[in-house]
């Protein structure tokens, strides 16, 4: 059984619980409460010495990075189709997430969400703008295709809905977005799917 | 035969020409002027709606995002060794050089040396920062083992190799880095290697 070290409140840590959740595997999940520090713990910096949450445990092998570990559960199988270019065509777009997207969209989220900085500095305002950047470009790709890697739903489209279908809590208006908003709604519809508050059956201590 | 979309100034399109180098793949470049908004002409954005370089088109296939590129072109060869484990932490490493280590230290090399921005503002504060913490992790992780995947030089290293070894022109500092600066010295003596400002036989316009 894979541990998973996660932070209730993170997109990224969503992706693999939805991931773990979607495969059937059994896993256990380890909160860690990050806003207290506790990813920058000696204890926790022996797992990821990047200090970052989420980190799977696979017996002695330790994982970090949402888009690694996303790939590393879901090859052979269905989420992870095989053929070169459509693999590609999925790292892509992960790729993408994490350079285009995440560090706009999941951190504006973080910070009005979570942080309480509401504030509209240069800092958001640039932030708002490449956010509004990527959602235009997923716009145009999924216009044509019902998902990123095309007709199936594969972990492209788990590592890019984490954070776009909770855009609006960082402030992003996805009305001008048709096509994203339908894709969000056939991400939700798959068999299996589980919110992003859900805690898998491992209660978030209560202090939090 | 490939073509590269690419930039002389972008590491991010180093790693490719570095890697169709070592494959010995017959390429040829499209050089796109970015600082000129070449990137974003109704052409390129036919090619990548995203706006970025390096953009690689192989028939009728055409792919974005350095580190999918270096995925994609690598499969099957000795760069990217086979293993599940062994693949999951090339990514690892290749998803840690697109979110931790690119956007502060590519981004400061490219404000200080290309754009003339070199004011010491809480952004660029932030950067350097964020960067440092980026290269420690990679210096803990080199000073175990040679390469970023173990013993075997593969596109994780390429991926991290092509900002980190031009770090200084973005005022980093890497004489506190023993491990990374013989792994810099190892990557660059590779049978095959090219440095970053080889045009690979396609002269860049003298206007530039």
């Amino acid at each position: 059984m894979v541990t998973l070290y996660d932070n209730h409140l993170s997109g990224n840590g969503y992706k693999v619980r939805l991931m773990l959740t979607l495969l059937g595997a059994p896993f256990e999940i380890v909160w860690i409460d990050t806003l207290k520090g506790e990813s920058h713990t000696e204890s926790f910096l022996a797992i990821n010495p990047n200090g970052r949450i989420p980190a799977l445990v696979d017996g002695t092998f330790v994982l970090p990075e949402s888009n690694a570990i996303l790939h590393y559960l879901a090859d052979g199988s269905k989420f992870l189709p095989e053929g070169r270019e459509t693999r590609a065509r999925i790292l892509q777009w992960m790729f993408f997430e994490q350079y285009s997207h995440e560090p706009n969209i999941a951190v504006l989220r973080h910070w009005f969400a979570h942080l309480n900085r509401p504030d509209e500095g240069d800092e958001v305002a640039r932030k708002r703008t490449a956010g509004y950047d990527a959602l235009g470009v997923m716009e145009q790709h999924l216009a044509a295709q019902p998902y990123f890697a095309g007709d199936r739903y594969s972990i492209a489209d788990i590592s890019l809905y984490a954070y776009t279908h909770v855009a609006g809590e960082g402030g992003f208006d996805l009305l001008s977005y048709p096509a994203i908003r339908d894709w969000i709604d056939r991400v939700a519809a798959q068999p299996g799917h589980i919110t992003i508050d859900d805690d898998c059956g491992f209660p978030i201590p209560a202090s939090r």
